[in-house]
């Protein structure tokens, strides 16, 4: 097929007409479909329903240093647990605490408890005129909701397939104090699939940053999360890199088994300094008595170890890695050779991200909504949901089955064509 | 027995004499005794260990209004949670929101959302010079930390068996508008075991404060854990008190199933008016995706309703009545009379509070520690950790076996004789 982009008017008109028809037939279907939602199918929560009944009502419910786990005590998580979370980090026990159902409330927490806190002994941000956050883009909205919540300006850093623009990222965080934080997700990020080269790590341990109090927030959501057994993405452990180049203290690892186990009730965790983890262990002992015991235990008996977590994440894989290939043989066949968009092949994570022709991604996800399939929000990539080239949309296509998915990669490829042409008609 | 402070110094010193040989005896015993944790004994976690069988492998873990509890959605808390804390909390359940594992915690984040946010479109407190609260004393030491923590300044209330001194209250509330709250436990108080009188709540709910984001903090934790069937207090329910004073945005009303089922990992709520819940939902929808709702479900299904959870916390209180008794009664026979001290006699909760000699309750705590009882540190019941008088004591009689409880209220009562036969030799 002949690129759209070379067409010419009556070409571009008379696809039009065709596109049209087809849209409307396929409107005519009235489905209701979503590949919006970056969360597992009913399939794959099925894989973790053995975790119900690890506990049982006569279960010995001590953890190994004999505390019992039903009752108060123990505020930064059982040591079986940091284990656990510890080999899915890649750090030692001892730079783990365990918290809640939600990794994304403890980075939420951090940046709270920066704000009237200060980090390590430095300036509260509240007490600051203008505090601002590296925002790699495209990138994760409820990271971008967090650092808006609280007045942080947000500064638009290009990714790369190697992660982040560096050269951006070492300059301005090197000539500006007020920059205190940059958000990553490292390993098959959200929402490109992208995972940050060796390079890039190293110079993440490397920077210079002007403010004492500067962060790298980073966030491993999906380090596990593995779409092939021989074709995986590999990711250079910060907080190591970080003490080899003398900067202990710059990172804040985030982990959680959301999208291990189930999503809203898996266990979260941290992983950083010792000197870090104070700061957040001086906060947490105030804000609270402790987290659930119960579920660390539970997570624990079920998954044993970092070999129990793989077994379990090759099944998860089992159940994605279709969904992944139907979508993008879909992309591949339809909108292959047209010059009308791009779009990421990852190897493991949620999403993949596709990049329309500028100016046309809030009209290719109005149109899909007109036929009755739901996308991620145009621009929700985006600091203040604000894509300055309107091009980029997330994909997920975890949740809908198989068939959903089909039909509703169908419509947004028609979508895409559709939006594109009239743009190219002008 | 005659009063200590009437008696001679000769009959003092014989008495010392005595006093310090029965110590020796008792320290020579070696004893490792703790009566400072306000927490459930291992009886009492018993009697909760089906709640680990109610959700099982095969078990259809839908909430009632269809909704995977096994994933994300529902930020706010499920219908069946909303239903059963809102009927423990006598509140509709559209005036509840259901949060993790600790009440503690939304308390905690309800300053830190006030710091940053402010209250319902109010200035946030961090950008204000001075920020005050009322805390009636003695009281709950968590809830002070926070204040502290947060820089607020705290303002003692004398208590009184019929809550903290209004006259006081509603003078300090009406004059400054730097006061933005009052710590309260209005029923089976931590740590005297008072409950609010129908005229403390129906004044509270009148109050008319100076600042327009102030709140008051109703930590209801013990609302229905009561030591009697027949002898139970009652508090008047503030929520529906304060619409009918036209004030219905003064108050937060928060609870838990801590020490209903297994404390840390119980489920948390908050009770408020519209207003109030849009403000904390605001915070919470961009802290998190949403709570444990499996450990919502699994409440729910073991409790069922509210007479479930009576029924239940008649179980509780036939294990912890037998305790509060060893203790009252060992105070009554050996200390009854003397003059030397005055405790509390609560029909609930989990404390008893004892008043020493002014000067004497560190002494008594240390020389308790000597003898191998632990005893909640002197001080502990006030803000700073500041007991202006030195002589309240928090007596926890829950965690320690009947015969450990036996034992350590001999150890306590003897090291109140003898350090306020101390305090009267000068
Ligand atoms: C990059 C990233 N971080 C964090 C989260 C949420 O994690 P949690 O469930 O631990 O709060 C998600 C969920 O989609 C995510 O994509
Ligand atoms: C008055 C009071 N409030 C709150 C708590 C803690 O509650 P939660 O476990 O829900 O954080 C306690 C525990 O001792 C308490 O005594």
């Amino acid at each position: 097929m002949k690129k759209y982009t070379e067409m010419n008017h009556d070409e571009l008109l008379a696809l039009k007409k065709e596109l049209d028809k087809e849209f409307e037939e396929i409107k005519a279907q009235g489905l209701a479909l979503d590949m919006s939602r970056g969360k597992p199918s009913n399939a794959q929560l099925d894989l973790s329903m053995e975790m119900m009944d690890v506990l049982k009502g006569d279960s010995n419910l001590k953890c190994e240093t004999g505390v019992d786990c039903r009752n108060y005590g123990v505020i930064d998580g059982i040591p079986e647990a940091k284990r656990l979370l510890g080999e899915m980090s890649e750090v030692d026990p001892e730079h783990i605490i365990i918290y809640g159902n939600s990794s994304l409330n403890v980075m939420f927490d951090s940046i709270a408890r920066s704000m009237t806190q200060g980090v390590m002994g430095n300036t509260p941000w509240c007490k600051l005129d203008k505090v601002k956050f590296l925002c790699p883009v495209p990138g994760y909205d409820r990271h971008f909701k967090i650092t808006e919540f609280f007045g942080i300006e947000m500064i638009n850093v290009p990714m790369t397939p190697e992660g982040p623009d560096m050269d951006m990222v070492e300059k301005l965080v090197s000539e500006d104090d007020a920059i205190k934080g940059i958000w990553c997700v490292p390993k098959y990020s959200n929402p490109q699939g992208y995972t940050y080269s060796k390079e890039t790590v190293e110079r993440f341990a490397r920077l210079k940053p002007a403010a004492p109090d500067f962060r790298i927030y980073w966030d491993n959501a999906y380090s596990i999360h593995h779409l092939y057994d021989d074709n995986q993405d590999f990711l250079v452990e910060i907080l190591g890199e970080c003490v080899k180049a003398g900067n202990p203290d710059l990172v804040y690892k985030f982990t959680s088994t959301s999208k291990v186990s189930f999503p809203g009730s898996g266990i979260a965790a941290v992983a950083a300094s010792k000197a870090n983890l104070d700061d957040f262990r001086n906060y947490m002992q105030i804000q609270t008595i402790g987290h659930d015991k119960l579920n660390q235990l539970r997570h624990v008996r079920f998954f044993k170890d970092l070999e129990g977590l793989h077994a379990h994440m090759r099944k998860h894989a089992d159940i994605l890695r279709p969904k992944f290939e139907l979508v993008l043989d879909t992309l591949d066949k339809e909108l292959g050779g047209l010059g009308i968009g791009e779009w990421t092949k990852p190897h493991g994570g949620y999403f993949i991200s596709f990049d329309s022709l500028d100016g046309c991604a809030k009209a290719i996800v109005a149109k899909a909504k007109e036929a009755g399939v739901v996308l991620t929000g145009a621009g929700a990539t985006y600091p203040y949901g604000k894509d300055p080239k309107d091009s980029n949309i997330r994909i997920a296509p975890s949740f809908p089955t198989l068939e959903d998915l089909g039909k509703a990669a169908q419509v947004f490829v028609l979508c895409v064509k559709l939006v594109s042409v009239e743009k190219l008609l002008g």
